[in-house]
């Protein structure tokens, strides 16, 4: 049996998205790609893209379930509240298509993925392109969504992965 | 010719929501409320209750443009993400219903209410209960989203609002 998961890395000018099956214990590349917000465009419609960006990616590869990263900055309180609108688009989008949600922190995807929690951007891209055995390096918040996913597949298996699957929530990797 | 205005006051744990009908210069009072999300539900479930109560909102009432409080707190980073997650999920909702949405800053929906931007919650409360002729006072978001409702309405009258309801976009009353 598969499972098809997408990953979501939120942004508020460029969320990254990445589309994994998981069949047994391998992992195989669907898809990934980035979607990019107008900048300086109001809100409403930098939500609208992000949306309609989302509900095209979901309807093209019809994923099972969603993993999305747990963002957190610190910049400004400005630029917190911006983050904090696009992942709010995301989730919407995620759950107005019916698919359980799981987060996690950036901690447990890069501990998860490289190993540990302090890794590099670029040891995580790396893993993904093994992983996913990969021909290029995918653009860098497209291989932030496809470690999303990867994490997930990793933290989710098994009994856990089954009962997300029936609808229950899932939080890093435990039912909530 | 009749605008029907739906205001909204975002809040990660109650979103007031208000409707008003334009008549002419005439405000009138349809219906307002709040939706509360679950205390200490994982963020797509309390985001599914606010899009669900957005829709249901939308749907009752076929409200023609939609308002939308530009909210701003540095309580701190986690609370400020959090705001912004419930804020992206309404503004989610609204353009999925296709409305146009403006946004407006608390001081702007004071000045234009009450007529002074330092004006006190209570003072808010009273000018809603008597320019849309209440018998009773609502609950505070409910006021707070009906009073963003009544500023739309002051901010956006003539070519501007127009304009808003062939699809253009409006910020803080000016075409952006």
């Amino acid at each position: 049996m598969s499972r098809r998961i997408l990953g979501v890395d939120p942004g508020s000018r460029i969320t990254g998205f990445g589309v994994i099956d998981l069949v047994g214990q391998q992992r195989h590349y669907v898809a990934s790609g980035c979607i990019r917000t107008p900048q300086g465009a109001p809100l409403a419609e930098r939500i609208k893209v992000i949306i309609d960006g989302l509900f095209g990616v979901i309807d093209t590869y019809q994923p099972h379930e969603a993993a999305i990263e747990q963002v957190f900055v610190n910049v400004n309180p400005a630029a917190t509240l911006m983050l904090g609108q696009a992942r709010g688009a995301c989730v919407s989008a995620l759950v107005m298509r019916n698919l359980a949600v799981s987060d996690y922190t950036a901690l447990q995807v890069k501990q998860s993925v490289v190993g540990h929690g302090k890794a590099a951007k670029e040891q995580v891209q790396h893993m993904v392109v093994r992983m996913l055995n990969l021909s290029g390096t995918p653009q860098a918040d497209a291989a932030d969504a496809l470690a999303v996913a990867l994490a997930h597949a990793n933290l989710s298996g098994g009994a856990i992965g089954e009962l997300a699957r029936q609808g229950l929530k899932v939080r890093g990797g435990r039912l909530v």
